[in-house]
Order: structure tokens, then C-alpha cells, then sequence
């Protein structure tokens, strides 16, 4: 199986993230999606939708959107609640960062770290919005070791992705002490190298 | 239980028609989002993301999201593919809708219905983002009667709520045939009444 991404994506660092602590073999193949890459014909014929990750198993079939591909391999593992409303729970999670959290978080980190803009020209709305998400997430992690319980689910996976990159995109995170206790714990689960070591 | 809702809320649609057709019995409580009534006190201390569709269990327990809620609602059901891959790519189509649909279609709509602008005024970015993602749709209905195959899924009942109301956002569907066939046929395997009728 071949996984198409970009390791400066949080998307795509999830899918490998679940991939490696699943145990899936799997070839990385780098898409530079500045140059175009993820927008030219052949890719397209694989992903109409143009965008990365997007998997592709050896017998042809093809997977994208980082949230459905992390659900599909880590199906029957500790990422996963095994009773059907602690899964819903994850989904609300998962839905609400696609939602609520990467349009405004990741999209200020691609405004200064790809297109070189400087703080001062992000949206005031997106910032407070990306703000919004992280007091959200800070408020329920006081009461709360992740963000199902005691242990790591998918929910963590998604939500750790730009949540630890969030000061890339301007984000101050020194008001929110719960945040980042759990990013560091997070980190530490999925044995992912610290941002800020 | 309840489900907090505002029915001229695509997303909340999806709640109601799923309930009803999995056959789940429900109060449904309306919510005025304009007025304010998803942000007060005691709407954020059961939902803190203060957003709707909200599910309040009888024994207290809330889920909000809305393709959360349908993923959980519809467990068991026609409308999930039994197969684990099926499943994916319905949560292939879920999790583009969130991220690549509702925000253009739903959100020139809200534009247009709610803040009453003009077309003119429209955000040309996300008009064009808006016709890319039924273009893509109309494409893909080319080759297949539903979004997974020849019957009804989340994917559709997802995809249904705001495409079947993208006219109201300024979205000319005229040149989509493949796309008004599927809403036509959607619709009626969900029971719901044509908005063109």
C-alpha cells in the first residue's frame, strides 16, 4: 500500500502516525502539493477531490480524507472505543476538528509558514476562531487526561495533528496550561518528537 | 430523547430524517440559531461547541455533530455499508462534506437566506470553491446511481441536506443533470419533500 502525503501536513502526519502505531506496512510517497502535485491529472484520477493524504492499496482501491483513513486502520485497536457511543463520542471530535479547528488553525499556519504572510495579515475572524477552538479544547482538558478519558483515542490523533503546530500559525498557547499538558502527554503516547524539545 | 435543531438547518435535516427513518422516537426542540438561543448559559453547558443539531439522551448524555449523530443513529442500518471498507468510504464522503461542501454550499446560502446579502456581495472564492465541489459530485453521479453504489447512504443523506438547497445559495444547477437526478431519487428514497416541487 502506497500513502500519499505531505509530512509538513498535519493531515497527513495522522495517517502515518496510525499507520506506524498499527503496525501497517505501508510506502510513503512525498506530494508536494505547492508545486501542484496533488492537482495534476494522474493524481486526479486516483483523488478527484485533489487533496492529501489519499491511500492506495495494492489491489487498486482508493482511500482519502485523513479522518476516514485513520478510522479504517485502526479499526479494532485501543485508538477506537469498543462500545458504540464511546465511537461517537470520538466522531463528534473528529467532525468538529475537520469543522471547527483545522479551517482556522491549520489555515493560519498555512498563511505564515507556506504563503510567508506575516501575523498581522491573518483574518482577525480566522484567529478567533482557531482561539475559540483551543479554549475550547483547554477547558475540557482540565477535567479530563485525553479527550475521551484516560486513554489516547482517535480523537487525540486528529486534534494533536495542528494543535501542537498551532504556535506556527501564530497561536500564543501559554494561557492554556491543560492544552499543553496534553500535548506533551499525547506526544509521548504516539512517540512523536516534541515541537518544542 | 431530544434533538435540539433548527429545521431551515441542513445539518439538522439529517438528524431528523434519519431518526425517522430508522424509526427512533424523538422530541424535537427548536432552536433559533440567529437569536442567539444555541449560545445561552444552559445551551453551551450541555453542548460547549454551541452549535445544532445537539442530542440530549434520557439518561443525560449529550452528541452533537451532525454526521456523528447519523453515523450513530444509523448503526445497524441500510444506510451503512456492512463491509469495513464501504464504511470508509462513506466516512470518505462525511468528512469531504464538512470540509469541502457545507462550507461553500451551506455557507453562501447562509449568506444569502440569513444575512439576506445580495449575490453580487458573495465571497467569489467560496462561490468557485462551491461549484468545484458539485461539479465533483455531478462527475461521480455520472457513473453511479447513489454516491456508494445503487442504494441510499449516509454519504447521500449527508450530501442531500444542503445540495438540494444550494439554489437558495446561488448555485445554478442547470448544467449538474446527473446531480438533480440524484437529489430527485435521494429525496424520495428519504421521504423528503422536493424543494422544486
Amino acid at each position: 500500500m502506497k500513502i500519499f502525503g505531505d509530512l509538513n501536513s498535519g493531515n497527513c502526519l495522522k495517517v502515518k502516525w496510525v499507520s506506524e502505531a498499527v503496525g501497517l506496512r505501508f510506502t510513503w510517497v512525498d506530494v508536494d502539493i505547492m508545486k501542484g502535485e496533488s492537482r495534476t491529472p494522474e493524481f486526479l484520477a486516483m483523488n478527484p477531490a485533489g487533496q492529501v493524504p489519499t491511500v492506495l492499496f495494492d489491489d487498486g482501491r482508493v482511500l482519502a480524507q485523513s479522518n476516514a483513513i485513520i478510522r479504517y486502520f485502526a479499526r479494532g485497536s485501543r485508538f477506537i472505543p469498543a462500545d458504540d457511543f464511546g465511537a461517537a463520542m470520538m466522531d463528534e471530535w473528529l467532525f468538529w476538528e475537520q469543522y471547527s479547528h483545522e479551517p482556522y488553525i491549520a489555515g493560519c499556519r498555512f498563511q505564515l509558514v507556506y504563503l510567508r504572510r506575516r501575523p498581522e495579515e491573518l483574518d482577525p475572524e480566522r484567529v478567533r476562531r482557531g482561539y475559540a477552538a483551543l479554549d475550547r479544547m483547554d477547558e475540557h482538558l482540565r477535567k479530563t487526561r485525553f479527550l475521551l478519558g484516560e486513554s489516547v483515542s482517535l480523537a487525540d490523533v486528529a486534534l494533536l495533528a495542528y494543535t501542537r503546530l498551532a504556535p506556527e500559525g501564530g497561536f500564543d498557547l501559554s494561557r492554556h496550561a491543560a492544552l499543553c499538558r496534553w500535548i506533551g502527554e499525547a506526544e509521548q503516547d504516539l512517540g512523536v518528537a516534541s515541537q518544542t524539545a
